[in-house]
């Protein structure tokens, strides 16, 4: 074990000077974090040091998104942002590391990062992803280069999760071969679309197709809106501003109807489906259900992208409360000195779970990044390997997200009324995070899928037997069930209970025994749903939804655990890319603080189902315990490793400033008492 | 029982039209809720629907600053908000509905609530409370009228919570009589002061009073900080703004210095603390540690004005949530029709538990300001009283303002991307309530103060006795904890473990057994707690320090359990005031969701110490999803009984604008399904 925490030379940590820390190689654990696209994210953040692209609170409105326009074309200028994208509109096929660059925007203004999202990452997108090499031609250059700022425009004010049921339709005219998109209902009007409420010239449409009387389902037209020039609504067009929203006010959100607004034929984005001339629907895809979700698999871009943002955002939260809580003194210790917070156990009760749960979501974001990298560049593009893709996006976005907004919130509260203050950046990136928990895809939505498809694989098994054989399967599975109320017991609980408590206190530590207690979680919740749910296959639809609507939340708590399972997963196998002892020590802490907080949480499950005894259960917060009192040292260097610099954390109390205003005030108080004219305390009088 | 779910002829929930509710009587519902003080409660509701008084989001910084001062104006000559103060100053005495008043400004805009509550609650009252009757003659009626708009010069950068420890001090000259108020180093700096980034022309300034060589500790003084007709720092003054926060940016906080400032001796608020004319200091509390916490005890009524506030917030929050979730529709059914979002599970899960703490919240902030108003009107002011105001407050605002916040979240999560609209309110109010949670207290502080006094009872059974009594006492409380592990046990779960499901969750139903398992949990935590720190008593400062720490986080959670203890007997006992028997049956019901919900929520720790097995920790959750289905029909009418009309509420989403544009979709689908020219879905094509 290598480890400063109980060498008597060990350096004062909370010492702003200092950048070292003895058990951590912190320049190492960069590169680890940086991952595989480190150059794109080192060169991203050289970029982002330029203050041109740095948020200012003294903004208004209108000009806050007059600066981020600004900072769109500069991007655009720079051109590296076309990553993604073909190589004949000077981009280079590489859209992991697209994304990577874009995460990497958070630290200057998350809604540089939106607004880029809106213009690359849908509305070019979705001309590349959906269109042809023909739409490509028409409508692509212009979109990457920001001549035609433009809108996503597939929510509607009465549909945001529930796509399939928008109300717009495009309605082809073979007379004149055009499209007629039109608004039919208030209901029906595109809302909080980026780049509405100001900017936009076009937008990409999603309405449902209705050629020869026949209504082919959700399709994507690229529509102009406003006038170039004069930036007033095109003829038909209309819409509001969405104004004022809790964050991501450099983004011009807003609303849009359209008046049997007619386009050319052409500009049906016609990769998934066309129709000819004389009114012909044709689709490379037969089933419009399949049509329809391969379409919608290319959102699946943004809600890799938001994860990434997610993470970046808690891990600046966290540099700033660690650092500003190594350096802050409050209340006075057995000496004379106050004591720093962060050595508070409470503090580091808030504190430390919250950066063990920041790495792990770092770590799963990699993996995703690359699960993602493969499947986009063609490498290993499979109908299986697009949904593992969007189900592994659709459990982690949600996830990470929420642990934002957790994580900024509670870094918020440990820097007290500092951190209210926009100068000290917490409640700013808490502002614009709070909408990725609901957009790209509504959270609790999402987990609903990911549960879907658990109890999909779940049933998978037993789709191609016979009753017979069901029945022993279920059989089976419930002797297992049963079993497990001892097996695992068995396997580590019977032992320690005896015996000695740091015997118990190791298992746990084990890396198998907290995999074991995660993996079960899962299987056990999703098996029993299933069971729960079986009836609704033979019952009335109304009598299923009924059933189905009782375990909703069963549903979305397991998708939840499957999400941290997979995070405890790659934080696990991240420990193998650390070459350091020192470092894969400290790591391995941190992993086990992440695991045990997770069986923590989730400690009345494992004692309800007689996974865990009540004794064990005991051993699992006081093990936490033990972990936060070993971590505690290597707070400042886990945070330096993720690698912002001044520049890019900008928050006035992490700066250093605090450490200097303790020291001058203590250093006041020790000239004084020297000096002997201190004024007498009234009690000692 | 009376309730509306299973009556065939029941109206439709949901529908906005409807504002009757056949189970629950709203508006005796809405009396009891407005309690004690429904006349001023109504009269300040009436005036908050002045447009004047209404937060504008289109403001800039320096706009809506001058607004709510303007605002602060207008009340003053309104007049009523000078209820707290001596009728010879215009006021009547009335402390508590004073607070009562107050508490309904956060409709208009929170800003307008903490600027009211620096200048009334904090600066005026600070003179009234800490001042002679010639201070009062002095100052009180410009500080009333804000003529002198004046800040509260408490908290410093380096100390917030730790009031004892500030760095400011005001030294006597007895040459000249005057007091020298001097800032000896940066982190002794004044801050995030309401009115001090601008507008205050005067502070009360806590400062060590130091005379003839001694430090008397922290005492308050009246220093005038500005040119009242340029705005200009008087000399030896100095201060920064604090510029943006991350809401509440109505009220202009800010940060003060003061350079051997000299103001006359007659500027000490000298109730508890003069200094004569020779330099000597008298004071009516000879011991100093009494007398600080005396002259702190006055912050007593920020707190509870702060319960209040976030009582009003939670209930704005959700009275816009469960409205539109009751209007809104998402995702098709079992029929054609899509589903309202309430009545989908997880939905239910999310808000109505926190609408049944939200009751809790409400009824336990009436029975605060009961307690409140029995020691500030003199009626019922002892040492003892006014600890257990002091602890009450402590306890309630820390747990009402973190619910405010989770609650508010919670809404706007629900209401998807219109909840993130500035338009739909609840962003702005969660910004706003944000600081809440850290000011007039730390609530992690406040908790441990809390904790601290639990610690303090229980041991005071043993301060008197000798070591052999004690010993058997402990001896005693080790055996009923032993017993514990089976009696609640025996009462309670044994008989049903056996039985019928139905009779246990009948059990769990009953108010003695709700009652019996909070109190044993905030009994046992105590007193475990006190049994590890019984070794510290005889220990070095440095282990008693480190096994303090230890044990801190324990400390917190008990406080919580404590807090949360309360606010069920306050629930409780309100049912009492219900006299309609369909309302008694919801509120029975609502306070056991929130009862069962508390039990849910810490369930570990019940299955830890063996207070529950495994299968009756089942039924908690069994039981809870049977409340929410029950609860259900009377979501609308519970938020209904808030009583605040749209010009309170003031949310586009919660205006019925939903239900029209949902009403307006479905009969542009009827009309086009029974006109036979609907166009054919392909798959049926």
């Amino acid at each position: 074990m290598t480890t400063t925490e109980h060498r008597p030379d060990a350096p004062e940590l909370g010492d702003p000077r200092l950048d070292r820390d003895a058990g951590l190689d912190v320049a190492h654990l960069q590169r680890v974090l940086l991952g595989h696209y480190a150059d794109l994210r080192l060169g991203a953040r050289r970029l982002m040091a330029d203050p041109r692209f740095h948020k200012q609170d003294d903004l208004t409105l209108a000009e806050h998104r007059e600066r981020v326009l600004g900072q769109l074309r500069l991007l655009a200028a720079e051109g590296d942002v076309h990553r993604s994208f073909p190589e004949r509109f000077g981009g280079a096929n590489d859209h992991g590391g697209f994304l990577a660059r874009f995460e990497e925007l958070t630290s200057a203004d998350p809604s540089l990062q939106i607004k880029s999202g809106v213009q690359w990452g849908l509305f070019a997108s979705a001309i590349y992803h959906l269109g042809t090499e023909r739409n490509h031609d028409e409508f692509l250059a212009d979109s990457l280069s920001v001549r035609v700022p433009g809108a996503f425009a597939m929510t509607e004010t009465g549909h945001g999760s529930d796509v399939a049921a928008i109300g717009t339709t495009a309605t082809y005219d073979a007379q004149t071969q055009e499209l007629v998109v039109h608004t039919p209902f208030r209901a029906a009007w595109k809302d909080y679309l980026g780049n509405a409420g100001q900017h936009a010239t076009a937008a990409v449409v999603f309405a449902r197709l209705i050629t020869r009387g026949v209504d082919h389902g959700v399709h994507a037209v690229y529509v102009p809106i406003r006038d170039e020039a004069t930036g007033e609504f095109l003829p038909g067009v209309g819409g509001e501003d969405d104004g004022l929203k809790g964050g991501l006010n450099g983004v011009d959100n807003g609303r849009l109807w359209f008046d049997h607004v007619r386009v050319p034929r052409t500009n049906l984005l016609a990769r998934y489906g066309d129709v000819a001339e004389d009114g012909t629907y044709s689709s490379p895809i037969e089933s419009p259900g399949r049509r329809f979700f391969t379409m919608l698999g290319t959102l699946v871009q943004g809600r890799v992208s938001l994860d990434g943002a997610a993470v970046s955002a808690a891990r600046l939260g966290l540099a700033i409360a660690v650092t500003y809580g190594n350096q802050r003194r409050q209340f006075a210790g057995p000496g004379a000195e106050e004591v720093v917070v962060l050595d508070y156990a409470e503090h580091q009760r808030r504190l430390l779970p919250l950066l063990a749960e920041t790495y792990a979501a770092g770590f799963a974001h990699e993996d995703l990044l690359a699960a993602f990298d493969d499947v986009f560049s063609g490498r290993n593009d499979t109908p299986e390997t697009r949904e593992d893709l969007e189900t592994l996006a659709a459990a982690l976005k949600p996830t990470s997200t929420w642990h934002a907004l957790t994580t900024l919130q509670t870094c918020r509260e440990a820097c007290g009324g500092a951190g209210f203050l926009a100068e000290n950046r917490i409640v700013g990136l808490r502002a614009d995070m709070d909408v990725y928990v609901t957009f790209e895809g509504d959270n609790t939505v999402l987990y609903q899928l990911v549960g879907k498809r658990l109890l999909a694989d779940y049933s998978t098994s037993f789709k191609h037997l016979d009753a017979v054989k069901v029945a022993r399967l279920v059989a089976e599975r419930a002797a297992d069930a049963a079993r497990y109320r001892t097996p695992l017991t068995r396997a580590v609980q019977t032992i320690s209970d005896a015996g000695d408590p740091r015997r118990s206190a190791g298992q746990l530590r084990d890396a198998e025994t907290q995999r074991a207690l995660l993996v079960d979680r899962v299987e056990t919740m999703v098996a029993e749903v299933a069971t729960a749910l079986r009836p609704a296959h033979k019952a009335d639809p109304a009598t299923a939804a009924a059933l189905f609507n009782a375990h909703q939340h069963d549903l979305v708590e397991a998708a939840r655990a499957h999400a941290e399972l997979i995070q405890w997963e790659s934080f696990t196998a991240a420990l193998d890319r650390v070459s350091d002892a020192g470092t894969t020590q400290v790591l391995t802490w941190l992993r086990d603080l992440f695991g045990l907080s997770l069986v923590e949480r989730h400690l009345a499950w494992y004692l309800v189902n007689g996974r865990l005894s009540a004794h064990r259960a005991r051993t699992v917060t006081s093990y936490i315990d033990r972990l936060l009192t070993r971590l505690r040292p290597h707070a400042q260097g886990l945070v330096d490793a993720f690698g912002y610099d001044q520049v890019h954390v900008r928050a006035a109390i992490a700066s250093g400033a605090e450490a200097a205003r303790q020291d001058e005030a203590r250093a006041y108080y020790r000239a004084q008492r020297a000096s002997g004219d201190a004024p007498v305390p009234e009690k000692r009088h």
